[in-house]
């Protein structure tokens, strides 16, 4: 299937009034809940007004505790709508909010720059300026049914990409060649290729095929893998490694096809690799059986992050689980509009799993000399466990054709 | 040339000790010219960073006036050097900066979110805060020979990319098919993929392919062009249009191969188009020869603005000029490690132009019924007028075999 103007209608899905009223019932309960107490928010950031208006703009969406949300639209400038007001420049609210200014405004303090908060701030010079993050964080991290079935079809393409890694793979291939074939096959699937990550910290394109040593190479970013990258000014992810007998191919590309996006690794193999990393990749699988059944709502993150420490030790993976030159700190997070979304799965979490929530596992292993091996899916979470949306084989997969 | 690991050395080069003494001293000077007169700056933005240090790497750089400068990283764990300082937390910086204290110290305000600033200003109590977002973006518009090398080698690469489209083109192909091809030569070519942009006002992937009446749809982001793009949530670019006779396909993709970026659009075409469009695609090349001559050091960037529309009125072709339904308020802007760099190229501007600055000139136009005309070069700012960074055929380009 390739994304013509047909088949694009079904990714097109603009928020119905329902769904947009849905998600800002969810965020209004959550402001009268937060210790700061916010009487209106002031939403800039792109992921948080897509949320919440199905599209983005620039802009910015003033949502009050009560009365109507008011879209306020610098670009693109034939944005219409109830509620829609075009600036020119953010100092253009004022007039519009006369005589409803808030006593508490709530800004993305968290993501939006120090500048800019300044500026703002000063268009409402009475209001205490409080934190939106943990707010809009809470509200995203609980998805409604269509935000599920948004990721559910985009597991699906996912699925649908990776089935194809196979047929890809062309002897003497180096890491970045079987990558570019791979982004090609799922950008003609749909795949938008933006890899959305909340805040400036982490720097990505369109994925990450880690072959062999190259999987030990840190990184400087907060994923869970690494590879040294192409250059200096990108360092992660594939690093011009030909693939060799003996060697893993760990793929975990984007996988954003609606606007949502599933996480999902899958490992590849040429030739025999050393049973330590079979071992190794089984002991993932075995981490994400148990997690399943455990992961249900009201179960602490941490607890699950314990849970997979405790089945490594098991097998006497320590010194290779998440890393082995530098250890990532976490195990899994959740997804949606963005690849760092709440909860986190780690030793230190304090968030407490919901239903709804959506989480990527991914308990992986970099075994030096072989590369690295284990899964990751995303996972829906209900009362019964975790449902799989990207599923998937998990066993390793020749590359041979 | 496929990016290989031997290859790669070509695209690998970090600073030598000598380049780096030369951005330092450059950033200096501009501390002891700006106002607010910052004894030391703290960076944390990846591509100020990648100014300074030749490499990204999560942490900070302090940067005082006097004496040597520090970087702090957090990852990658083994990162070693000189006056490098492992950290866990930005706190742990306190203990080594001890008894040097700056007094006003520089943060990126325009980037780093406030709750950083916030926590970032807690380390140092006694000091003032001041901006240096405008001292780094100074330092950064005028480049270093080594610099102008990295953009040089950029330009060879995506002037290759550009030369192969034709033969990319198949019929029947959409903008977004057509779109992939190209991807998957350039990122062969070498290209990184990442398209690095100041701040998070603009988003895209991998660049922008637009095919007839698409370029008149309006986007939310701050690029020359728009495009209604394939989802809501990536609201910019190709959208599933099919190629058809008597259409214009304006590529303007990603140019980043070296860390340093060029930026250049040419423009192709499917059958007999409109004599307007044609006439308008000549009017851009004659703004680009007259700029050419015109942009020296010490010319106004304001004043180049000023030339272009006024060649445009001599054509009568103001209403089309930088978008029809959407104007774009610029012609061109500074590019280097990030699309967005100083100098700007816009009415209000104050930015004089400085030899080897390097900035990318688009002046474009949408024809409704046609598509976008236009080119877009990547120069370097000298004595004698503009040096072109991306020669490349200007005509438009059948792409008919």
């Amino acid at each position: 299937m390739k994304p013509t103007q047909s088949s694009r209608s079904n990714l097109t899905i603009l928020l119905s009034s329902e769904e947009q009223q849905r998600r800002i019932d969810r965020v209004r309960s959550l402001m009268r809940a937060d210790a700061a107490a916010p009487d209106a928010l002031l939403i800039t950031d792109y992921a948080n007004l897509y949320y919440l208006t199905g599209r983005v703009f620039a802009g910015m969406l003033y949502l009050p505790l009560d009365g109507e949300p008011i879209c306020f639209v610098r670009r693109p400038v034939h944005l219409e709508g109830p509620e829609t007001k075009s600036i020119r420049k953010p100092e253009d609210m004022a007039k519009t909010l006369a005589g409803t200014m808030p006593g508490r405004l709530g800004l993305e303090l968290d993501l939006v720059p120090y500048a800019t908060v300044k500026r703002l701030s000063a268009i409402f010079p009475e209001a205490s300026i409080v934190s939106a993050s943990a707010i809009m964080r809470a509200a995203r991290a609980v998805k409604t049914d269509e935000e599920i079935e948004m990721i559910r079809r985009s597991g699906v393409s996912h699925c649908e990409v990776y089935s194809r890694i196979p047929q890809l793979y062309q002897d003497g291939m180096t890491d970045i060649e079987l990558q570019v074939e791979i982004e090609r096959v799922s950008r003609l699937e749909g795949c938008l290729g933006e890899f959305r990550i909340s805040g400036s910290s982490m720097e990505i394109y369109m994925g990450n095929i880690l072959v062999g040593d190259n999987a030990d190479a840190a990184s400087p970013y907060d994923f869970a893998m690494g590879g040294a990258g192409l250059d200096p000014s990108l360092p992660v992810g594939a690093d011009g490694t030909l693939i060799t007998p003996g060697t893993t191919v760990m793929a975990d590309m984007n996988g954003d096809f609606t606007g949502y996006m599933t996480d999902m690794t899958r490992v590849f193999s040429l030739g025999e690799i050393s049973p330590l990393a079979r071992q190794a990749h089984e002991c993932s699988r075995e981490i994400h059986r148990q997690l399943r059944k455990m992961a249900v709502p009201g179960t602490p993150a941490s607890s699950l992050n314990e849970k997979a420490v405790e089945i490594v030790k098991q097998h006497g993976l320590e010194k290779y689980f998440m890393g082995h030159r530098q250890q990532a700190g976490f195990i899994g997070h959740g997804v949606g509009i963005e690849i760092n979304e709440a909860p986190v799965i780690a030793p230190r979490s304090r968030d407490i799993l919901e239903a709804n929530n959506v989480i990527a596992l991914e308990p992986k292993f970099v075994i030096p000399g072989t590369g690295a091996v284990g899964i990751e899916n995303t996972y829906r979470v209900t009362p019964e466990g975790l449902e799989n949306l990207t599923p998937a084989p998990e066993e390793i997969i020749p590359l041979e054709k």
